[in-house]
């Protein structure tokens, strides 16, 4: 066994804020379960379902903020399975237009009033949400700043840029 | 397209939340990318490197805040890339020990010194931590009283009982 290892100040919070986090999603995770979806496919259902323009695989992952090879396996599942539909553009060459078929818009009607663990937040105060955004707004603008640094080779992350 | 469904406060701070972490994360897997890890195989270094007492996959799944058979995945194709050895426990029947290999040792060293997404935080003030620490230990609190209301059945997740 080894001595243990000091975690500073500022990891200790980015600890606290991952259990945090974690702990949350693991409810949202549960609560959509219970109507046979899982986070990323609500996301889709989500976007889908509220977007005022045609959607392309790559304009989802953009919103989503996750890569495009994840987005496009989702996508790939959720048509097995009934939810999307994919159709080739027939304005646009090459693009296809994601869209929520009947059942999809099921799904999503019905995760609508599932929104429990969305407001778990509630236990919250106005100036503590007021905060919470503040604090979110600069961490975010850190983290981009680091992903950019690590970043600037050839292959980097169309997400960020 | 329909109508944009508009998120109310509490959703609106779950959403900023999960964009903040989700950065955040992409930072801290960059990072570790660099010298070819994973989030969850960092976990799993930082656990065997840092702990007290011998680790079984179950006692490294509680740690690590994730379902076992997740735990028990990870754990195979880490034993597949040489940076740790599962054995069983000759004292007690059907315990297995995860320990590191060598090659873990050097792995978990390196990861060592990638603190720098850790430390993302420290764009924040001393008291702005603080204020964060109390915001997410009422949001845990909070969690994991949804987890307990949604895991009233026989199949309740052994991670938050």
């Amino acid at each position: 066994m080894r001595d243990h290892i000091e975690l500073n100040e500022h990891e200790r919070a980015w600890e606290n804020l991952t259990v945090t986090y974690r702990t949350l999603q693991r409810a949202r995770e549960l609560e959509l379960g219970q109507m046979g979806l899982t986070i990323p496919q609500a996301g889709v259902l989500h976007f889908l379902a509220t977007s005022k323009e045609p959607l392309t695989p790559m304009k989802l992952s953009r919103q989503m903020n996750r890569q495009p090879h994840t987005v496009s396996a989702l996508l790939t599942r959720m048509e097995d399975q009934g939810l999307v539909n994919t159709t080739k553009d027939l304005q646009r060459k090459n693009w296809v237009r994601v869209s929520l078929t009947k059942k999809g818009e099921e799904a999503f009607k019905r995760q609508l009033g599932a929104r429990t663990s969305l407001n778990a937040i509630s236990c919250l105060s106005e100036n503590e949400i007021d905060t919470l955004h503040t604090t979110c707004k600069k961490l975010r603008v850190n983290g981009v700043e680091l992903i950019r640094q690590m970043q600037r080779g050839p292959y980097s992350d169309p997400l960020f840029q």
